[in-house]
């Protein structure tokens, strides 16, 4: 961002979904960072100069000012939001907290891990799976869990212009960040209204535009 | 628990990792808590009645005094966290918070999503996977995480007794669910030492003992 001297590396890749979902956080906490970007298909995020900065050797990794790592895009998320509390990405609330988490965990915990780039190669190597059998196996998950997502988000009260009443929280992160992803396997979205509601809602908004995979540095 | 109300229901399933996190919760915390038992393998959690409570007809659902409802462990776990701040499952500082909590999304993101009840069913149904492959599958992404895991907290100073530091938090039940959950598919843990010996001093305790699967009413 020009003129302002970027205190956080965000060590990512355009195309990975916890990456965006980081991203976007930053964005709306004003944050700038500069980005580092490890090609997950040739397997850059496995250079022993990555694992030095995350034993797991995944993305994304945030680098803090003062040279210490974050890792796991939550944990981060949880962190930007208890150390830079404007605009809160929580609600300050414990039940309306919990349903935030909750519904951020059932993108982030019950659809992202069984679908990522790790998991689809697993398939194709243990059992042989080919493009199409990885394609189903990435929609059956998002159909179970987007159709439980709808269904909550239709019924609740609390569920406004966003997942949890009017302002954006981390419930909005990763479901805009799926929604994106999904598009990469043809995921017809037509029976969740009110998701495809919030995440158009969502991309309308500068902070989620600008973290885009297609507007990234490294997108291909 | 004689003697004593319980103001909670937890609906939940005896093997179930996840139920298994929260019960240790709960014991930690010094709720008293009744049981409802939904059997995974023939399908109870998808009741009409069961969905009423978690749409997502999944396990657990923590019922509260209240006769509200929460759902996805890690997020009951915060709740309670915040609610009942005696004895404290995260440390009081962010970036000791972030620490605890990317240990505990090390286990509950990168590992159990994959290795659950109806991932391993889907394996069976969409690639005629059989016993062995999904034993094999199961073990692959625990040595995948475990390794990583290990050298995190062998090498960190923050890890003492327990992941972090000498007291318990959130990043040691996700271990510990884990760990016996490992037991029923022969996964080897001789290489990591740090991770055993914390998953050991654990079971020590009354709280977790309790919560063992093998130690509740509807264990097999």
């Amino acid at each position: 961002m020009a003129g302002r001297n970027a205190d956080y590396v965000l060590h990512g890749y355009f195309r990975s979904s916890t990456s965006f979902r980081t991203r976007i956080a930053l964005n709306l906490k004003d944050l700038p960072y500069d980005q580092v970007t490890y090609n997950l298909r040739s397997g850059e995020q496995r250079s022993e100069g990555y694992l030095q900065r995350n034993a797991q050797g995944a993305v994304p990794t945030l680098q803090l000012p003062d040279g210490s790592h974050l890792s796991q895009s939550l944990a981060i998320i949880e962190w930007l939001d208890e150390t830079h509390p404007e605009p809160p990405l929580l609600p300050q609330e414990p039940l309306a907290r919990a349903r935030v988490r909750t519904l951020s965990y059932a993108v982030a915990l019950d659809i992202h891990p069984l679908n990522n780039l790790r998991v689809l190669k697993r398939l194709r190597s243990q059992f042989d799976a080919d493009d199409e059998a990885v394609a189903d196996w990435f929609r059956h998950w998002v159909a179970v869990e987007y159709s439980a997502l709808e269904r909550r988000l239709a019924g609740e009260t609390e569920t406004g212009r966003f997942c949890h009443g009017d302002q954006v929280t981390m419930a909005d992160l990763c479901l805009v960040a799926q929604s994106v992803n999904n598009r990469r396997f043809d995921v017809d979205e037509r029976p969740y209204p009110t998701i495809r509601r919030i995440v158009e809602t969502c991309l309308e908004r500068e902070e989620f535009e600008r973290a885009l995979p297609a507007n990234q540095p490294d997108a291909d």
